[in-house]
Protein backbone atom coordinates (compact mmCIF):
# COMPACT_ATOMS: atom_id res chain seq x y z
CA UNK A 1 0.00 0.00 0.00
CA UNK A 2 1.11 3.81 -1.11
CA UNK A 3 0.05 5.26 2.74
CA UNK A 4 -2.05 7.59 0.27
CA UNK A 5 -6.02 8.26 1.60
CA UNK A 6 -7.86 9.37 -1.63
CA UNK A 7 -10.22 12.29 -1.72
CA UNK A 8 -12.49 10.18 -4.02
CA UNK A 9 -13.66 6.94 -2.92
CA UNK A 10 -14.70 6.34 -6.47
CA UNK A 11 -10.77 7.51 -7.62
CA UNK A 12 -10.46 3.36 -8.86
CA UNK A 13 -13.53 3.97 -11.49
CA UNK A 14 -11.90 7.76 -12.47
CA UNK A 15 -8.83 6.60 -13.32
CA UNK A 16 -10.25 3.70 -15.09
CA UNK A 17 -12.89 6.06 -17.24
CA UNK A 18 -9.83 8.38 -18.08
CA UNK A 19 -7.36 5.70 -19.06
CA UNK A 20 -9.99 4.38 -21.68
CA UNK A 21 -10.18 8.02 -23.01
CA UNK A 22 -6.58 7.74 -23.90
CA UNK A 23 -6.57 6.12 -27.66
CA UNK A 24 -3.04 5.72 -27.71
CA UNK A 25 -2.80 3.30 -24.99
CA UNK A 26 -5.16 1.28 -26.66
CA UNK A 27 -3.15 1.92 -30.11
CA UNK A 28 -0.19 0.62 -28.02
CA UNK A 29 -1.99 -2.00 -26.14
CA UNK A 30 -1.06 -0.53 -22.76
CA UNK A 31 -3.41 -2.13 -19.95
CA UNK A 32 -3.49 -0.89 -16.12
CA UNK A 33 -2.18 -3.66 -13.65
CA UNK A 34 -1.82 -1.91 -10.33
CA UNK A 35 -3.90 0.84 -9.50
CA UNK A 36 -3.92 2.22 -5.62
CA UNK A 37 -3.87 5.64 -4.39
CA UNK A 38 -0.74 7.60 -5.54
CA UNK A 39 0.56 4.31 -7.71
CA UNK A 40 -0.37 2.95 -10.51
CA UNK A 41 1.56 -0.11 -12.90
CA UNK A 42 0.72 0.21 -16.98
CA UNK A 43 1.79 -3.14 -18.64
CA UNK A 44 2.63 -3.09 -22.38
CA UNK A 45 3.63 -6.30 -24.56
CA UNK A 46 6.89 -5.87 -26.57
CA UNK A 47 5.34 -5.08 -30.23
CA UNK A 48 7.00 -5.29 -33.57
CA UNK A 49 5.19 -1.98 -34.61
CA UNK A 50 6.25 -0.15 -31.47
CA UNK A 51 10.45 -0.19 -31.98
CA UNK A 52 13.24 1.97 -32.68
CA UNK A 53 16.17 0.87 -35.50
CA UNK A 54 17.57 -1.91 -33.18
CA UNK A 55 14.34 -3.69 -32.29
CA UNK A 56 14.42 -1.91 -28.97
CA UNK A 57 10.90 -0.18 -27.91
CA UNK A 58 11.25 3.26 -28.47
CA UNK A 59 12.04 5.45 -26.02
CA UNK A 60 8.70 7.79 -26.99
CA UNK A 61 6.62 4.65 -25.92
CA UNK A 62 8.38 4.06 -22.68
CA UNK A 63 8.01 7.75 -22.48
CA UNK A 64 4.34 7.24 -22.64
CA UNK A 65 3.93 4.63 -20.40
CA UNK A 66 6.01 5.82 -17.74
CA UNK A 67 3.90 8.71 -18.30
CA UNK A 68 0.13 8.05 -18.23
CA UNK A 69 1.30 5.55 -15.09
CA UNK A 70 2.61 8.59 -13.23
CA UNK A 71 -0.39 10.94 -14.78
CA UNK A 72 -2.46 8.13 -13.34
CA UNK A 73 -0.91 7.63 -9.90
CA UNK A 74 -1.22 11.54 -9.43
CA UNK A 75 -4.91 11.97 -10.72
CA UNK A 76 -6.26 9.30 -8.13
CA UNK A 77 -5.41 11.65 -5.21
CA UNK A 78 -6.84 14.58 -6.99
CA UNK A 79 -10.76 15.94 -6.02
CA UNK A 80 -13.16 14.33 -8.65
CA UNK A 81 -13.66 17.60 -10.29
CA UNK A 82 -9.84 18.06 -11.14
CA UNK A 83 -8.00 16.97 -14.56
CA UNK A 84 -4.32 16.30 -14.84
CA UNK A 85 -2.05 17.43 -17.61
CA UNK A 86 2.33 16.63 -17.18
CA UNK A 87 3.75 19.40 -17.26
CA UNK A 88 7.12 18.15 -17.60
CA UNK A 89 9.24 15.04 -17.44
CA UNK A 90 12.56 14.18 -17.47
CA UNK A 91 13.80 10.34 -18.40
CA UNK A 92 17.18 8.31 -17.93
CA UNK A 93 17.11 5.54 -20.62
CA UNK A 94 19.55 2.96 -18.77
CA UNK A 95 19.34 0.39 -20.64
CA UNK A 96 17.99 -0.64 -23.99
CA UNK A 97 14.18 -1.58 -23.59
CA UNK A 98 14.56 -5.28 -24.73
CA UNK A 99 12.23 -7.58 -23.37
CA UNK A 100 8.81 -10.04 -23.78
CA UNK A 101 7.10 -7.33 -22.14
CA UNK A 102 7.46 -4.17 -19.65
CA UNK A 103 5.88 -2.52 -16.73
CA UNK A 104 5.77 0.94 -15.90
CA UNK A 105 5.45 1.75 -12.20
CA UNK A 106 3.72 5.74 -11.43
CA UNK A 107 4.21 6.31 -7.74
CA UNK A 108 3.46 9.69 -6.17
CA UNK A 109 6.80 11.14 -4.71
CA UNK A 110 4.90 14.72 -3.27
CA UNK A 111 1.34 15.38 -3.80
CA UNK A 112 0.12 18.70 -4.11
CA UNK A 113 -2.92 20.98 -4.26
CA UNK A 114 -1.57 22.28 -7.52
CA UNK A 115 1.46 20.17 -8.64
CA UNK A 116 2.60 16.73 -7.68
CA UNK A 117 6.05 15.22 -8.39
CA UNK A 118 5.86 11.65 -9.47
CA UNK A 119 8.71 9.25 -10.12
CA UNK A 120 8.18 6.07 -12.80
CA UNK A 121 10.52 3.30 -13.23
CA UNK A 122 10.54 0.83 -16.68
CA UNK A 123 11.02 -2.38 -16.00
CA UNK A 124 11.54 -5.12 -19.15
CA UNK A 125 10.62 -8.31 -18.36
CA UNK A 126 11.88 -12.03 -20.21
CA UNK A 127 11.88 -15.20 -18.87
CA UNK A 128 11.35 -14.20 -15.30
CA UNK A 129 13.64 -12.21 -14.78
CA UNK A 130 13.05 -7.54 -14.30
CA UNK A 131 15.76 -5.26 -15.31
CA UNK A 132 15.91 -1.98 -14.87
CA UNK A 133 15.25 0.08 -18.34
CA UNK A 134 14.48 3.46 -17.86
CA UNK A 135 13.46 6.08 -14.60
CA UNK A 136 11.67 9.22 -14.42
CA UNK A 137 10.61 12.17 -12.83
CA UNK A 138 7.93 13.79 -13.78
CA UNK A 139 5.68 16.80 -12.50
CA UNK A 140 1.61 17.01 -12.85
CA UNK A 141 -0.49 19.58 -12.41
CA UNK A 142 -4.13 19.47 -11.15
CA UNK A 143 -6.50 21.85 -13.27
CA UNK A 144 -10.10 22.11 -12.80
CA UNK A 145 -12.53 22.49 -15.94
CA UNK A 146 -11.72 21.54 -19.61
CA UNK A 147 -8.16 21.47 -19.56
CA UNK B 1 22.17 25.85 -42.80
CA UNK B 2 23.29 24.89 -39.56
CA UNK B 3 26.83 25.22 -39.90
CA UNK B 4 27.93 21.87 -38.92
CA UNK B 5 29.96 19.89 -41.49
CA UNK B 6 29.21 15.74 -41.45
CA UNK B 7 31.89 13.28 -41.20
CA UNK B 8 30.09 11.15 -43.74
CA UNK B 9 29.05 12.68 -47.03
CA UNK B 10 26.15 10.03 -46.84
CA UNK B 11 25.06 11.06 -43.57
CA UNK B 12 21.20 11.80 -45.67
CA UNK B 13 20.84 8.04 -46.99
CA UNK B 14 22.10 6.51 -43.46
CA UNK B 15 19.61 8.66 -41.44
CA UNK B 16 16.82 7.46 -44.08
CA UNK B 17 17.87 3.96 -44.17
CA UNK B 18 17.64 3.99 -40.02
CA UNK B 19 14.59 5.92 -39.82
CA UNK B 20 12.98 3.71 -42.01
CA UNK B 21 13.81 0.91 -39.65
CA UNK B 22 12.54 2.55 -36.77
CA UNK B 23 8.78 0.72 -37.22
CA UNK B 24 7.09 3.67 -34.53
CA UNK B 25 7.53 6.16 -36.78
CA UNK B 26 5.77 4.48 -39.50
CA UNK B 27 3.11 3.10 -36.94
CA UNK B 28 2.35 6.98 -35.77
CA UNK B 29 2.95 8.24 -39.40
CA UNK B 30 6.09 10.52 -38.89
CA UNK B 31 8.15 11.79 -41.87
CA UNK B 32 11.14 13.44 -42.17
CA UNK B 33 10.82 17.18 -43.44
CA UNK B 34 14.10 18.46 -42.89
CA UNK B 35 17.14 16.96 -42.94
CA UNK B 36 20.87 18.71 -43.27
CA UNK B 37 24.23 18.38 -40.81
CA UNK B 38 23.07 18.66 -37.19
CA UNK B 39 19.49 19.76 -37.59
CA UNK B 40 16.23 17.40 -38.72
CA UNK B 41 12.47 18.08 -38.71
CA UNK B 42 9.96 15.62 -38.33
CA UNK B 43 6.21 16.45 -39.28
CA UNK B 44 3.36 14.34 -37.61
CA UNK B 45 -0.49 14.76 -38.54
CA UNK B 46 -3.32 14.58 -35.82
CA UNK B 47 -4.43 11.55 -35.50
CA UNK B 48 -7.47 10.22 -33.44
CA UNK B 49 -5.59 7.26 -32.24
CA UNK B 50 -2.77 8.64 -30.67
CA UNK B 51 -4.52 11.27 -27.88
CA UNK B 52 -4.64 11.69 -24.81
CA UNK B 53 -7.83 11.89 -22.27
CA UNK B 54 -8.76 15.02 -23.40
CA UNK B 55 -8.41 14.60 -27.63
CA UNK B 56 -4.63 16.56 -27.06
CA UNK B 57 -1.83 14.62 -28.23
CA UNK B 58 -0.33 11.85 -25.92
CA UNK B 59 2.72 13.47 -24.32
CA UNK B 60 4.19 9.85 -25.49
CA UNK B 61 3.92 10.97 -28.96
CA UNK B 62 5.31 14.46 -28.81
CA UNK B 63 8.25 12.95 -27.01
CA UNK B 64 8.43 10.23 -29.34
CA UNK B 65 9.15 12.76 -32.52
CA UNK B 66 10.89 15.03 -30.59
CA UNK B 67 13.56 12.50 -29.25
CA UNK B 68 13.85 10.77 -33.22
CA UNK B 69 14.35 14.32 -34.02
CA UNK B 70 17.21 14.76 -32.03
CA UNK B 71 18.55 11.63 -32.12
CA UNK B 72 19.08 12.03 -35.86
CA UNK B 73 20.09 15.49 -36.13
CA UNK B 74 23.49 14.03 -33.80
CA UNK B 75 23.82 10.80 -36.03
CA UNK B 76 23.78 12.76 -39.22
CA UNK B 77 27.21 14.48 -37.57
CA UNK B 78 28.24 10.95 -36.85
CA UNK B 79 30.88 8.50 -38.19
CA UNK B 80 29.54 6.14 -40.62
CA UNK B 81 30.33 3.12 -38.19
CA UNK B 82 28.59 5.18 -34.87
CA UNK B 83 25.23 3.79 -33.88
CA UNK B 84 23.22 6.60 -31.91
CA UNK B 85 21.08 5.70 -28.58
CA UNK B 86 19.45 8.62 -26.52
CA UNK B 87 20.80 7.91 -23.22
CA UNK B 88 18.08 10.98 -21.12
CA UNK B 89 16.10 13.96 -21.83
CA UNK B 90 13.72 16.26 -20.56
CA UNK B 91 10.79 18.17 -22.02
CA UNK B 92 8.86 21.12 -21.13
CA UNK B 93 5.09 20.24 -22.21
CA UNK B 94 4.52 24.26 -22.74
CA UNK B 95 0.71 23.66 -23.96
CA UNK B 96 -1.61 21.39 -25.00
CA UNK B 97 -1.05 19.64 -27.96
CA UNK B 98 -3.43 20.45 -30.07
CA UNK B 99 -3.16 21.18 -33.89
CA UNK B 100 -3.71 19.45 -37.38
CA UNK B 101 -0.18 18.70 -38.12
CA UNK B 102 2.90 18.82 -35.62
CA UNK B 103 7.10 19.44 -36.04
CA UNK B 104 9.29 18.16 -33.91
CA UNK B 105 13.03 20.00 -34.68
CA UNK B 106 15.60 18.50 -33.39
CA UNK B 107 19.42 20.53 -33.57
CA UNK B 108 22.57 19.64 -32.13
CA UNK B 109 23.64 21.88 -29.49
CA UNK B 110 26.91 20.95 -29.10
CA UNK B 111 28.45 17.76 -30.80
CA UNK B 112 30.92 15.75 -28.93
CA UNK B 113 32.97 12.73 -29.34
CA UNK B 114 31.08 10.74 -27.25
CA UNK B 115 27.74 12.47 -26.15
CA UNK B 116 25.95 14.77 -28.37
CA UNK B 117 23.63 17.42 -26.38
CA UNK B 118 20.43 18.19 -28.75
CA UNK B 119 17.63 20.61 -28.28
CA UNK B 120 14.34 19.36 -29.67
CA UNK B 121 10.98 21.80 -30.35
CA UNK B 122 7.42 20.65 -31.40
CA UNK B 123 5.38 23.36 -32.81
CA UNK B 124 1.48 22.64 -33.73
CA UNK B 125 -0.10 24.05 -36.94
CA UNK B 126 -3.64 24.48 -37.34
CA UNK B 127 -4.93 27.68 -40.02
CA UNK B 128 -1.28 29.34 -40.56
CA UNK B 129 -0.65 29.74 -37.56
CA UNK B 130 2.35 27.85 -35.56
CA UNK B 131 2.77 27.26 -31.60
CA UNK B 132 5.46 26.00 -29.40
CA UNK B 133 4.23 23.06 -27.43
CA UNK B 134 7.24 21.30 -25.71
CA UNK B 135 10.54 22.12 -25.71
CA UNK B 136 13.29 19.23 -24.69
CA UNK B 137 17.07 18.57 -23.58
CA UNK B 138 18.26 15.42 -24.82
CA UNK B 139 21.97 13.49 -24.75
CA UNK B 140 22.84 10.93 -27.43
CA UNK B 141 25.38 8.74 -27.14
CA UNK B 142 27.96 7.49 -30.38
CA UNK B 143 28.48 3.68 -29.68
CA UNK B 144 30.25 1.55 -31.95
CA UNK B 145 28.89 -2.01 -33.38
CA UNK B 146 25.73 -3.48 -31.66
CA UNK B 147 23.88 -1.05 -29.45
CA UNK C 1 13.90 43.89 -26.20
CA UNK C 2 11.90 40.64 -25.17
CA UNK C 3 8.38 41.04 -26.41
CA UNK C 4 6.50 40.62 -23.13
CA UNK C 5 4.71 43.57 -21.16
CA UNK C 6 5.15 43.75 -17.34
CA UNK C 7 1.85 43.70 -15.48
CA UNK C 8 3.92 45.74 -12.87
CA UNK C 9 5.52 48.72 -14.50
CA UNK C 10 7.89 48.86 -10.91
CA UNK C 11 9.39 45.14 -12.13
CA UNK C 12 12.74 46.50 -12.26
CA UNK C 13 12.72 47.35 -8.64
CA UNK C 14 10.94 44.72 -7.29
CA UNK C 15 12.78 42.53 -8.67
CA UNK C 16 16.57 44.37 -7.63
CA UNK C 17 14.94 44.23 -4.21
CA UNK C 18 14.36 40.32 -4.02
CA UNK C 19 17.67 39.75 -5.50
CA UNK C 20 19.65 41.84 -2.47
CA UNK C 21 17.72 39.76 -0.30
CA UNK C 22 19.16 36.62 -1.72
CA UNK C 23 22.37 36.60 0.49
CA UNK C 24 23.79 33.39 -1.47
CA UNK C 25 23.75 36.09 -4.46
CA UNK C 26 26.60 38.54 -2.59
CA UNK C 27 28.01 35.43 -1.32
CA UNK C 28 29.51 34.28 -4.46
CA UNK C 29 29.57 37.83 -5.61
CA UNK C 30 26.94 37.54 -8.71
CA UNK C 31 25.39 40.63 -9.97
CA UNK C 32 22.91 41.94 -12.32
CA UNK C 33 24.05 43.03 -15.86
CA UNK C 34 20.87 43.08 -17.47
CA UNK C 35 16.91 43.61 -16.44
CA UNK C 36 13.96 43.45 -18.84
CA UNK C 37 10.80 42.04 -19.13
CA UNK C 38 11.47 38.24 -19.16
CA UNK C 39 15.15 38.72 -19.04
CA UNK C 40 17.20 38.77 -16.78
CA UNK C 41 21.34 38.38 -17.23
CA UNK C 42 23.31 37.74 -14.11
CA UNK C 43 27.15 38.28 -13.78
CA UNK C 44 30.16 36.19 -12.03
CA UNK C 45 33.60 36.58 -11.73
CA UNK C 46 35.58 33.46 -11.70
CA UNK C 47 36.71 32.88 -7.72
CA UNK C 48 39.06 30.29 -6.34
CA UNK C 49 36.88 29.13 -3.64
CA UNK C 50 33.89 28.70 -5.87
CA UNK C 51 35.60 25.22 -7.88
CA UNK C 52 35.12 21.35 -8.18
CA UNK C 53 38.04 19.19 -7.86
CA UNK C 54 39.38 20.57 -11.50
CA UNK C 55 39.51 24.30 -10.73
CA UNK C 56 36.77 24.80 -12.76
CA UNK C 57 33.67 26.59 -11.09
CA UNK C 58 31.41 24.13 -9.74
CA UNK C 59 28.17 22.77 -11.29
CA UNK C 60 26.23 24.21 -8.06
CA UNK C 61 27.74 27.74 -8.47
CA UNK C 62 26.80 27.35 -12.55
CA UNK C 63 22.56 25.76 -11.67
CA UNK C 64 22.74 29.04 -8.47
CA UNK C 65 23.24 31.54 -11.48
CA UNK C 66 21.54 30.46 -13.90
CA UNK C 67 18.56 30.04 -11.58
CA UNK C 68 18.46 33.02 -10.31
CA UNK C 69 18.62 34.59 -13.80
CA UNK C 70 15.47 32.44 -14.71
CA UNK C 71 13.33 33.17 -11.30
CA UNK C 72 13.54 37.07 -11.80
CA UNK C 73 12.99 36.61 -15.51
CA UNK C 74 9.52 35.03 -14.31
CA UNK C 75 9.52 37.20 -11.39
CA UNK C 76 9.47 40.26 -13.65
CA UNK C 77 6.24 39.24 -15.54
CA UNK C 78 4.36 38.62 -11.93
CA UNK C 79 1.81 40.61 -10.64
CA UNK C 80 3.15 42.74 -7.78
CA UNK C 81 1.98 40.32 -4.76
CA UNK C 82 3.24 37.38 -6.04
CA UNK C 83 6.48 35.61 -5.22
CA UNK C 84 8.36 33.24 -7.43
CA UNK C 85 9.72 29.46 -6.40
CA UNK C 86 11.46 27.19 -8.67
CA UNK C 87 9.76 24.20 -8.87
CA UNK C 88 12.45 22.31 -11.30
CA UNK C 89 15.30 22.71 -13.42
CA UNK C 90 17.39 20.44 -15.86
CA UNK C 91 20.77 21.84 -16.88
CA UNK C 92 23.05 19.98 -19.72
CA UNK C 93 26.63 20.55 -18.27
CA UNK C 94 27.90 21.19 -22.33
CA UNK C 95 31.69 21.97 -21.79
CA UNK C 96 33.68 22.67 -18.07
CA UNK C 97 33.21 26.30 -16.81
CA UNK C 98 36.52 27.95 -17.63
CA UNK C 99 36.75 31.36 -17.84
CA UNK C 100 37.36 34.78 -16.13
CA UNK C 101 33.97 35.13 -15.52
CA UNK C 102 30.31 34.00 -16.27
CA UNK C 103 27.36 35.17 -17.54
CA UNK C 104 23.88 33.48 -17.08
CA UNK C 105 20.80 34.41 -19.10
CA UNK C 106 17.64 33.70 -18.08
CA UNK C 107 14.48 34.03 -20.48
CA UNK C 108 10.97 33.38 -20.15
CA UNK C 109 9.77 30.77 -22.63
CA UNK C 110 6.26 30.75 -21.48
CA UNK C 111 4.89 32.51 -18.88
CA UNK C 112 1.52 31.05 -17.09
CA UNK C 113 -0.90 32.44 -14.33
CA UNK C 114 0.34 29.34 -11.93
CA UNK C 115 3.75 28.19 -14.25
CA UNK C 116 6.31 30.34 -16.09
CA UNK C 117 8.77 28.01 -18.08
CA UNK C 118 12.20 29.29 -18.64
CA UNK C 119 15.30 28.84 -20.51
CA UNK C 120 18.90 29.88 -18.76
CA UNK C 121 22.24 29.57 -20.78
CA UNK C 122 25.59 30.35 -19.23
CA UNK C 123 28.22 31.54 -20.93
CA UNK C 124 31.69 31.67 -20.09
CA UNK C 125 33.75 34.58 -20.91
CA UNK C 126 37.68 34.65 -21.66
CA UNK C 127 40.14 36.83 -23.83
CA UNK C 128 37.17 38.50 -25.82
CA UNK C 129 35.60 35.12 -26.74
CA UNK C 130 32.26 33.73 -25.26
CA UNK C 131 31.32 29.79 -25.12
CA UNK C 132 28.11 27.90 -23.86
CA UNK C 133 29.37 26.37 -20.36
CA UNK C 134 25.53 25.04 -19.89
CA UNK C 135 21.66 25.50 -20.91
CA UNK C 136 18.80 24.72 -18.69
CA UNK C 137 15.23 24.63 -18.84
CA UNK C 138 13.53 25.77 -15.72
CA UNK C 139 9.64 25.76 -14.26
CA UNK C 140 9.11 28.68 -11.60
CA UNK C 141 5.62 29.07 -9.63
CA UNK C 142 4.03 32.00 -8.86
CA UNK C 143 2.80 32.32 -5.56
CA UNK C 144 0.77 34.39 -3.27
CA UNK C 145 1.66 35.51 0.40
CA UNK C 146 3.89 33.37 1.98
CA UNK C 147 6.21 31.51 -0.17
CA UNK D 1 25.97 -1.72 2.32
CA UNK D 2 24.95 -1.08 -1.41
CA UNK D 3 25.95 -3.95 -3.35
CA UNK D 4 28.52 -2.38 -5.49
CA UNK D 5 32.32 -4.09 -5.30
CA UNK D 6 34.64 -1.03 -5.93
CA UNK D 7 37.23 -1.67 -8.53
CA UNK D 8 39.64 0.95 -6.76
CA UNK D 9 40.49 -0.80 -3.41
CA UNK D 10 41.50 2.65 -2.03
CA UNK D 11 38.55 4.23 -3.39
CA UNK D 12 37.88 5.86 -0.36
CA UNK D 13 40.67 7.84 0.20
CA UNK D 14 40.36 8.75 -3.47
CA UNK D 15 36.74 10.44 -3.23
CA UNK D 16 38.32 12.48 0.14
CA UNK D 17 41.20 13.84 -1.69
CA UNK D 18 39.18 14.65 -4.40
CA UNK D 19 36.49 16.05 -2.69
CA UNK D 20 38.99 18.37 -0.40
CA UNK D 21 40.01 19.89 -3.70
CA UNK D 22 36.29 21.15 -3.93
CA UNK D 23 36.88 24.60 -2.64
CA UNK D 24 33.57 25.40 -2.99
CA UNK D 25 32.54 22.51 -0.70
CA UNK D 26 35.07 24.13 1.89
CA UNK D 27 32.96 26.91 1.05
CA UNK D 28 29.73 26.37 1.68
CA UNK D 29 30.83 24.40 4.61
CA UNK D 30 29.88 20.27 3.57
CA UNK D 31 31.24 17.20 4.47
CA UNK D 32 31.25 13.69 3.53
CA UNK D 33 28.96 11.86 6.65
CA UNK D 34 29.04 8.29 4.27
CA UNK D 35 31.27 7.10 2.17
CA UNK D 36 30.38 3.43 0.79
CA UNK D 37 31.26 1.84 -2.86
CA UNK D 38 28.24 4.06 -4.70
CA UNK D 39 26.78 5.72 -2.06
CA UNK D 40 27.54 9.11 -0.48
CA UNK D 41 25.89 11.45 1.88
CA UNK D 42 27.12 14.89 2.39
CA UNK D 43 25.93 17.39 5.34
CA UNK D 44 25.38 21.04 5.46
CA UNK D 45 24.58 23.11 7.88
CA UNK D 46 22.05 26.05 7.23
CA UNK D 47 24.12 29.16 7.02
CA UNK D 48 22.80 32.68 6.70
CA UNK D 49 25.01 33.62 3.82
CA UNK D 50 23.48 30.07 1.62
CA UNK D 51 19.82 31.70 1.51
CA UNK D 52 17.21 33.15 -1.11
CA UNK D 53 14.93 35.66 -0.73
CA UNK D 54 12.75 33.98 1.79
CA UNK D 55 15.52 32.47 3.69
CA UNK D 56 15.80 28.93 2.24
CA UNK D 57 18.63 27.60 1.66
CA UNK D 58 19.29 28.75 -2.26
CA UNK D 59 18.18 25.94 -4.96
CA UNK D 60 22.20 26.14 -6.26
CA UNK D 61 23.57 25.33 -2.56
CA UNK D 62 21.04 22.47 -2.60
CA UNK D 63 22.12 21.64 -6.48
CA UNK D 64 25.61 21.85 -5.55
CA UNK D 65 25.40 19.18 -2.24
CA UNK D 66 22.94 16.63 -4.08
CA UNK D 67 25.57 16.98 -7.48
CA UNK D 68 28.63 16.23 -5.80
CA UNK D 69 27.15 13.63 -3.68
CA UNK D 70 25.82 11.98 -6.41
CA UNK D 71 29.46 12.62 -8.55
CA UNK D 72 31.37 11.13 -5.53
CA UNK D 73 29.25 7.81 -5.54
CA UNK D 74 29.85 7.61 -9.10
CA UNK D 75 33.36 8.14 -8.92
CA UNK D 76 34.07 5.55 -5.83
CA UNK D 77 33.27 2.94 -8.78
CA UNK D 78 35.62 4.63 -11.45
CA UNK D 79 38.98 2.94 -12.16
CA UNK D 80 41.95 4.71 -9.99
CA UNK D 81 42.71 6.61 -12.73
CA UNK D 82 39.06 8.26 -14.61
CA UNK D 83 38.18 11.15 -13.46
CA UNK D 84 34.60 11.95 -13.03
CA UNK D 85 32.21 14.90 -14.37
CA UNK D 86 28.83 15.76 -14.46
CA UNK D 87 27.32 15.95 -17.58
CA UNK D 88 23.50 17.15 -16.90
CA UNK D 89 21.06 16.72 -14.17
CA UNK D 90 17.60 17.74 -13.15
CA UNK D 91 16.64 18.22 -9.55
CA UNK D 92 12.56 18.48 -8.65
CA UNK D 93 12.20 21.34 -5.60
CA UNK D 94 9.26 19.12 -3.35
CA UNK D 95 9.77 21.75 -0.21
CA UNK D 96 11.63 24.85 0.47
CA UNK D 97 15.13 23.98 2.09
CA UNK D 98 14.45 25.18 5.59
CA UNK D 99 15.74 22.81 8.34
CA UNK D 100 18.72 23.03 11.10
CA UNK D 101 20.60 20.97 8.20
CA UNK D 102 20.63 18.95 4.98
CA UNK D 103 22.08 15.49 3.81
CA UNK D 104 22.25 15.04 0.67
CA UNK D 105 22.32 11.50 -0.35
CA UNK D 106 23.93 10.86 -3.91
CA UNK D 107 23.29 6.17 -4.89
CA UNK D 108 24.63 5.11 -8.28
CA UNK D 109 21.64 3.23 -10.01
CA UNK D 110 23.64 1.91 -12.81
CA UNK D 111 27.13 2.18 -13.35
CA UNK D 112 28.38 1.62 -16.48
CA UNK D 113 32.13 1.45 -18.78
CA UNK D 114 31.16 5.81 -19.64
CA UNK D 115 28.16 6.70 -18.88
CA UNK D 116 26.70 6.62 -14.90
CA UNK D 117 23.11 7.54 -13.38
CA UNK D 118 22.62 8.46 -9.88
CA UNK D 119 19.66 9.39 -7.79
CA UNK D 120 20.75 12.25 -5.36
CA UNK D 121 18.07 12.95 -2.12
CA UNK D 122 18.17 15.97 -0.12
CA UNK D 123 16.55 15.38 2.96
CA UNK D 124 16.11 18.57 5.61
CA UNK D 125 16.17 17.82 8.97
CA UNK D 126 15.05 20.01 12.50
CA UNK D 127 14.50 18.77 15.85
CA UNK D 128 14.85 15.17 14.60
CA UNK D 129 12.24 15.09 11.71
CA UNK D 130 13.60 14.35 8.43
CA UNK D 131 12.03 15.86 5.10
CA UNK D 132 12.49 15.30 1.59
CA UNK D 133 13.01 18.71 -0.09
CA UNK D 134 14.69 17.79 -3.32
CA UNK D 135 15.04 14.91 -5.63
CA UNK D 136 17.30 14.51 -8.64
CA UNK D 137 19.20 12.40 -11.23
CA UNK D 138 22.07 12.94 -12.70
CA UNK D 139 24.50 11.52 -15.62
CA UNK D 140 28.25 11.22 -14.49
CA UNK D 141 31.04 10.54 -17.49
CA UNK D 142 34.08 8.67 -16.09
CA UNK D 143 37.14 10.75 -18.47
CA UNK D 144 40.98 9.61 -18.52
CA UNK D 145 43.46 12.41 -17.68
CA UNK D 146 42.70 15.85 -17.69
CA UNK D 147 38.84 16.39 -17.64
Amino acid sequence: MSGFTPKDPDFAERVRASFQAQTFMTTIGARITLLEPGAVDLTLDRRYDLCQQHGFMHAGVTAAILDSAAGYAAFSLFDPDQEVLTTEFKVNLLRPAAGAFFVASGRVLKPGKTLTVCRSDVHAQHNGTRTLVATALLSMIAMRGEA
